[in-house]
């Protein structure tokens, strides 16, 4: 990406001497804001563009390093030609009228696909907005003027959400590094920015607008490692069907679902904004404050209410309210005034002026309990907005934890809020916004550490024995053998069972393991086998077995005539475990995705279901047990002795390395899962090419 | 509260000279603002205050309609005193010092209350800002000058919210007729203030900051009630335990539990705000647009990513995306570009100016199948934010559906936003908050219709017989047999039982019933009876029966040696029923909630649980079922025949006809209700004194 953000030599294909003009906005943009390359206009008629030496055709152009495309769209597959005849290599395609448009325009972006290939060109949009990069003053899109330089960087799929991004920004000081518009991704996509925005001294901190993946494991792989080094914030729109639906007229692209999503954001320590505004107060978090270590959240305020509702936001979140340090107590006792409530959080009443907010910000900054602090003003008669904002900016200068403000208010506080954002402290307009936004940068935190540790410590996942020799057949259950053979080489715990394929068989498999045992109808074409009577438990004799047996194939082949039967399976029944399910499905764009959840009757009303993405590791496969309310069961909340969880967590992780060594299997249904206190079993398993 | 809000002569006990002091703002406010009446300041040592006449003693006053108190809390108690022996009714409590600062403060609350009912005096506060009726340019209060005129009331406990909120409202150009905080609430409590609202004709939406409820019963009657005529809109602080205890150090308020308030706040037809967010962003909604009748939302927007966003926040709301008509569709056709997503979301593109806008705007608003409108904009090259802004103005003049607007943005959007909020349209930062917001008042809207429907259909609850001479025992489970009473007295469906003293008794029964049955051990001291094995299932003859008879009584004794053993319960076996649980619970405050969710094993790890206070209507209570997963399992999602849930339905409405009828019950538990396709029988009954 090196030469799309610093180019020395820029054409501008499409040029125009024309005001309002895309092709006279770039150009214009590019020559008045200060960037020091040189800019090559191209237009068929033209000698002079905004004062540049235009050339007629692309073949006349001098070395150049990065041509931005600006012609009608059906144009636009000859200019590529024509760049690749050049050897031009790096390209933005700012027309639209592709994909986004409909049946026609996406055989022409497939046109462009094709001459891509062959010139082996680089290529961002087509339909975006062009780049930006303020380290050099260049504006190679046709957005309005340079925003304010920082550490932000900014990778938008939409370019009107960059262009309302930066205009919000500019309220907020928020400096900006590198901005671009990816439109319809035909090339460069996310993960190929990500990659380059590691290496970028200038960006500490990126935001995405996202509405497609298209190549999901490359972007899981490489934000997972982008994120350990700087945060990700994105928003993805299309989360919803109708969502979706409307994300597919306005780009083309096909939405994936939004558990994966999360799944995906979950696994690469993405921090996930739900909403426009979430983004921006994300954001301001990460780009003005110190990072949130610990949990524990001072409030300072000048009345009670709204100490009251942040307070009930904290205790909804991860956060919690700090203790404060009696040190800290002390100093306020002689400092502040009797009527102040001193416990957390810290009410210095309706008189406050800006000292008494000096002197407990100042006492709060000390205080080692304390983790980051919520400061809050309403404008009463005496309070002093303007002054205490100053105090804030002072101290903060200084600090080593975060300090979110949130003056409540409009006409009293403008002044203020001003101030501080001018001086780049984070204002939240309403107090509770600001715990979700640390809480963000808590969790962003604490998954990074988390993923550290697990790095070092990663175990590879076990490579699968092909002598095996499985063969699986597209959407299709694989047969009992190969499913158990699998299971066994994973060294998976199983019911005790065996298939048997006469009656005689089955008393003798029943005798080895002792009555009372389960007899199952195994066949591949036979998916729900408790509606057909296909399965029979609580057998206690060799009498009833007999009779059971002949009862589950006949019943089987009244069903199914067709079916191929492979037998019987007998297995030890067992009783008093709590069911759990567990699975797996190949996501097409982000590979396997494990999930854990309640067994039994309810599973599928409850839903009552976490996911991951593979690999899994055991800390993650304890965080999804976790993440349900099963945990409860498992840990005797009826009155039992615990279930073995560790259990759980190996069939979990050993789940996810199936999926990993043996790519045909589409899907795992391991339902139920019995866990008992020593340790769990698959009692029924179910594997899918 | 005529005399408070519409006084011809009001007394400033504590009035100063000294500009900062209390006493000298609420003088200039009521002599400077335009208030016509009489005002006179009481200060002891002064002539002249503010230019007005000052009255050395409480008994030199004239005759006066208001007094406002602002001296040292410590001369409170005596201020009151005179003001009751002049015989001054209506009295503002400003002076803080009391309930909200500890046990001393307590005390000298509960000496105000003594003199305020030895006088019938009416008091507002103490602890509180003071009150203003823009009407009269009155402004009782030491808030700084007088908001704008206009139709929202505002109640609030803290002071310091009302400002914040006044401050912020001047930003939104919304006008106020009433205002009043609080404080400490030792006579004049909210309903008081809604119910002068109700039939207050310059006010038409009231806005409510509450912490706490002291009549919790007489507040749910008058809302209810008021809510009918005028939308009212309360964000309550403390519903966390820890906000809470922030709670009662502030103003020493006992706040109730969350659930109860979401269920009254239901009940009444309340807008619940969870944050000061959404506490202005509803208030928008409700001051600005007419209501939104139907789900059928439009979204017109200048680029797709925001639009999307919308789109999701839509999927997880009560709103639907509207189909367009085919006649707005060819009007569309005709008139937009062709690039243009004409369906919903309707993206215009980042090409659209103001006309395009309007084109699409005025055709949206003929659209019979859309109930309300989305208006989206981000600045891009050619858009025109005011322009555009102006034409939304035009449009909403006549508009019948509400209009909400989103421009994204700051600089560039920051003129047209100010026009759109000057000419009183709904804007919000980010238009995902327009969903929630339209969200509330559609809710608003069918609750009021089905409120109304009620209220006409209405039966009243039925009678308790008094010839059933009930007594319970306070804190003590009712015996058997006075249980069964009550529930045969209302009808209620038990499964077949009958108490056995003897094994004879045991087996002449269950002869009777058909095996097989289920024993139980009866004794009111005996409440976990499964853990003491004094519940057998499945018992499946008589030597069985005599058996457990016998082991159930022995292991009570072992238990239980000192409990009263009233028998052995013989029940009719019931299977295949689905599980549900409902109860009942007298709330001190506001009286029985009734509760209804998912039996069984899980009932306490899921805590698939909803809510409704009493007196509880078919409606309500198949809400209420609906509102649980359970609906899922009893429409026989599990494969079975649906249950009837019709009988559910009754189950709970004369749970609550119970509860309202024996005031001595603290709580009703039955658990099990086994749902059968055509009843649902209840199983164990617990009923608490």
């Amino acid at each position: 990406m090196q030469k799309f953000f610093n180019p020395k030599s820029i054409a501008i294909i499409g040029a125009s001497n024309k005001p309002g003009k895309i092709g006279h906005d770039l150009i214009f943009n590019l020559k008045n804001l200060g960037f020091r390359g040189k800019v090559y206009p191209v237009n068929p008629k033209e000698e002079i563009i905004v004062g540049l030496k235009n050339y007629k055709k692309i073949s006349d152009l001098p070395k150049t390093d990065l041509a931005v495309i600006a012609v009608p769209s059906s144009l636009v597959p000859l200019v590529l030609e024509n760049c690749g005849k050049k050897e031009i290599k790096n390209i933005v395609i700012i027309s639209s009228g592709f994909r986004e448009t409909g049946k026609a325009g996406e055989e022409l972006e497939n046109k462009l696909i094709k001459i891509q290939k062959k010139y082996q060109q680089k290529i961002i949009g087509p339909n975006c907005l062009g780049l930006i990069n303020t380290d050099l003053n260049l504006n190679a899109s046709f957005a309005e003027g340079l925003p304010q330089k920082g550490n932000i960087s900014l990778i938008s799929q939409s370019g009107a959400m960059a262009v309302a991004i930066m205009d919000w920004a500019s309220k907020k000081n928020f400096g900006f590094s590198k901005i671009v518009s990816l439109g319809n991704k035909i090339d460069i996509d996310t993960h190929n920015v990500l990659n380059f925005l590691e290496k970028d001294q200038n960006t500490k901190i990126i935001m995405c607008y996202l509405e497609d993946f298209k190549k999901g494991q490359d972007f899981l792989k490489i934000a997972k490692k982008v994120s350990q080094k700087k945060p990700i914030i994105i928003i993805k729109g299309g989360r919803s069907s109708e969502g979706q639906t409307a994300a597919s007229s306005h780009t083309g692209a096909l939405a994936s679902e939004d558990k994966v999503i999360q799944a995906v954001f979950q696994k690469a320590n993405i921090i996930q904004a739900e909403t426009i505004e979430d983004f921006f107060d994300y954001a301001q978090i990460f780009n003005f404050c110190p990072i949130l270590r610990n949990k524990n959240i001072a409030i300072i305020t000048n009345a009670g209410g709204p100490g009251i509702l942040t307070t009930d936001t904290i205790s909804k979140s991860k956060l919690d309210l700090a203790k404060l340090d009696s040190k800290t107590l002390k100093i306020f006792k002689s400092k502040l005034p009797q009527a102040a409530i001193l416990a957390n959080p810290i009410d210095i009443i309706g008189d406050a002026r800006a000292d008494r907010y000096k002197i407990t910000l100042e006492a709060i900054m000390q205080d080692k309990s304390v983790d980051g602090v919520i400061i809050i003003l309403t404008p009463q008669a005496v309070t002093q907005p303007l002054e205490t904002a100053k105090i804030i900016v002072d101290v903060a200068k200084n600090a080593d934890k975060p300090i979110a403000t949130s003056f409540i208010g409009f006409q009293k506080i403008k002044g203020a809020m001003n101030y501080l954002n001018k001086n780049k402290i984070a204002h939240f307009n309403f107090p509770e916004r600001s715990v979700l936004a640390l809480e963000k940068a808590y969790n962003y935190y604490h998954r990074q550490i988390d993923l550290k540790k697990n790095k070092s410590s990663k175990t590879s996942p076990k490579k699968i024995n092909h002598k095996l020799n499985i063969k699986l057949q597209k959407n299709q259950i694989a047969p009992y053998q190969v499913s158990k053979n699998i299971l066994d080489h994973f060294g998976l715990p199983c019911a005790k069972e065996s298939l048997a394929k006469t009656d005689r068989d089955a008393t003798q498999i029943a005798k080895k393991f002792n009555y009372p045992v389960v007899a199952k109808i195994i066949s591949p074409e036979i998916i729900h086998k408790t509606e057909i009577g296909g399965i029979r438990v609580n057998i206690k004799n060799e009498k009833e077995l007999k009779e059971k047996f002949q009862k589950i194939l006949s019943s089987a082949k009244k069903h199914h005539p067709q079916a191929k039967i492979e037998g019987v399976l007998i297995q030890k029944m067992m009783s008093g475990g709590e069911e759990v399910i567990i699975g797996a499905k190949r996501d097409h764009n982000f590979g396997p995705l494990i999930s854990f959840g309640l067994g039994g009757i309810y599973t599928n009303i409850l839903e009552d279901v976490s996911f991951r993405l593979a690999p899994l590791d055991k800390e993650e496969a304890l965080q999804m047990i976790h993440e349900t309310k099963v945990i409860k069961i498992l840990q005797g909340a009826r009155g039992k002795k615990s279930a073995n969880i560790k259990s759980l967590v190996e069939i979990l992780v050993k789940t996810s390395q199936i999926m990993e060594a043996i790519p045909e299997i589409q899907e795992i249904d391991f339902n139920p899962v019995l866990a008992f206190p020593k340790q769990s079993y698959i009692v029924d398993a179910k594997i899918m090419g």
